[in-house]
């Protein structure tokens, strides 16, 4: 299952959380609560399966399973009113609000080259708030103050379930599925201090999305191939095998340390061919076009857009 | 005012807002809402003032000076059933759930001098996360993880008001209140990567409190002794003038870059005399007992227990 955050186009309006399937979208709250009046009699949706994405997300796996059942369910008795063609809706960050947003540094052995680190020992964990995420249709923010502006392809985790010291054969239990993320990262920023926060959570500066596919539909999260563009010239391109800390390590490391909650998202880590390390270094300017594809999720881009001072 | 967050004692249920005069604590909806009925002849408590001190941060100013019309009103017209010995009630977290805990790293000399740091030439800013976040009665976690856990007492900034590029000269129309805030690291976590993250944001380490001092009462923030304490053996002795970085500068830099939200959490870093750094390095126990003492704020004391695995 694709779970897309939505709202209708040019209505104002909460985002809701739906299923894409094909070129549609189906409301997942909308189609329990038929499915539950079909089986039980009674419409109990609106607790069981919340509407709004934050609050979908933090409920985790039982919700989803919920979702797909009604999903099953609608798959034969099609519902009025609950399905819209994808281009009616703006699809929105699909995970909003996470309590953590945790990404791991150089952790793709050539991206640790072309960045001249260290190959790390460790994880390295550096965080992101909430302010820095955008939606798969939403423009990259370049603030006035960075003139290096940089992309980073990730494969992102969403969290399913409370995860407290997880053991890596466990940690399937605890992911509600996977999307992309573009840790933007504003090179100047992040390095003009030992610590790259600043450089990192500047607003509406990191997309997420399209959707999170559910783990069903991923089944081998090490081995997709993760590429970006910008402007249609390939920039990076790799495969999640190529992970030095993969993601039952980075789970369970993690989770020893910091109780994950359902929908927090980990950013695993991008590979080579960031633009500054490009000779000369390339860095993204307003109109730019970048595009981010993960094998078995899809395809994701933006445009950047300056804001003035 | 002084906003503690409390709970009744062996009772369970949320934590509430409260505000502490002496020895008692006066419930804030509680008092709005005969306040706002003497007024209005109706109450309008629930959505004017949250009870719950989550909400009542993210409201922010607004929330703050109805509490303050409120206390003004019941100490001429007391109120039954809305005023409690402190001993009877348990202090807990003041903020909870803060979108954004932004800590700024090496900001007092002598601090960076005992790091072997270097003087910052802007703003080092580190995150945690609100998994970490505990209150002042409540007990510091010490992980099975971590052999080097040590304290760092420091002035804590409460935002109260949504603030974006805001200039130095205006930052007070932004703040809250201030509270004690102590940045337990786990020293061995911290440095054996560049990144500080997974050091600093260790489940249950970091007392917050014991209560939010609104600015009125703290009107010159850059002139407080702050001093910290372990087993009654004074440690850190300092004074906020000496911060390299001063609370205008930091809120400028900061919502420079990022949109800080009432509720939000700063703190501005830890003077000279911490743990790591004496000779030999002395790390907190299981059983220790860690004071920190900010003028005009309060006292706040908890003790280290070790969780095992």
């Amino acid at each position: 299952m694709k779970l897309a955050s939505y709202t209708y186009k040019d209505k104002l309006g909460d985002a809701r959380i739906g299923a894409v399937i094909n070129n549609s979208i189906i409301d997942l709250q909308e189609a329990y609560r038929h499915f539950s009046h079909s089986k039980h009699g009674t419409e109990q949706a609106h607790h069981l399966l919340p509407s709004r994405p934050s609050a979908f997300f933090k409920e985790g796996l039982p919700a989803i399973q919920r979702g797909k059942e009604a999903i099953e369910y609608v798959k034969i008795h099609p519902v009025a009113n609950a399905e819209f063609a994808l281009d009616e809706v703006k699809l929105e960050q699909p995970v909003p609000n996470p309590s953590k947003i945790i990404c791991i540094g150089t952790n793709y052995a050539d991206h640790v080259k072309e960045m001249k680190s260290e190959l790390p020992e460790y994880p390295v964990l550096f965080a992101k708030f909430a302010n820095a995420l955008i939606g798969p249709e939403d423009s990259i923010e370049k603030s006035p103050f960075t003139e290096k502006l940089d992309y980073e392809v990730e494969l992102a985790v969403v969290i399913g379930r409370k995860a407290a010291r997880v053991k890596k054969q466990d940690v399937h239990h605890y992911i509600a599925g996977y999307t992309i993320g573009n840790d933007i990262s504003a090179r100047d920023l992040q390095k003009r201090t030992p610590q790259w926060l600043q450089g990192k959570t500047l607003d509406n500066s990191t997309p997420i999305g399209p959707w999170v596919v559910t783990t069903d539909e991923v089944t081998a999260p090490g081995h997709l191939s993760i590429k970006s563009y910008v402007n249609g010239e390939a920039r990076q391109s790799s495969n999640t095998s190529q992970l030095i800390f993969d993601i039952p390590t980075i789970i369970e490391f993690i989770s020893s340390l910091v109780t994950l909650e359902p929908g927090d998202i980990i950013l695993t880590g991008t590979p080579h061919g960031v633009g500054f390390a490009m000779d000369p270094p390339q860095f993204l300017q307003a109109g730019d076009r970048v595009t981010m594809e993960i094998e078995k999720i899809g395809t994701m881009e933006n445009i950047v857009k300056a804001i003035t001072e």
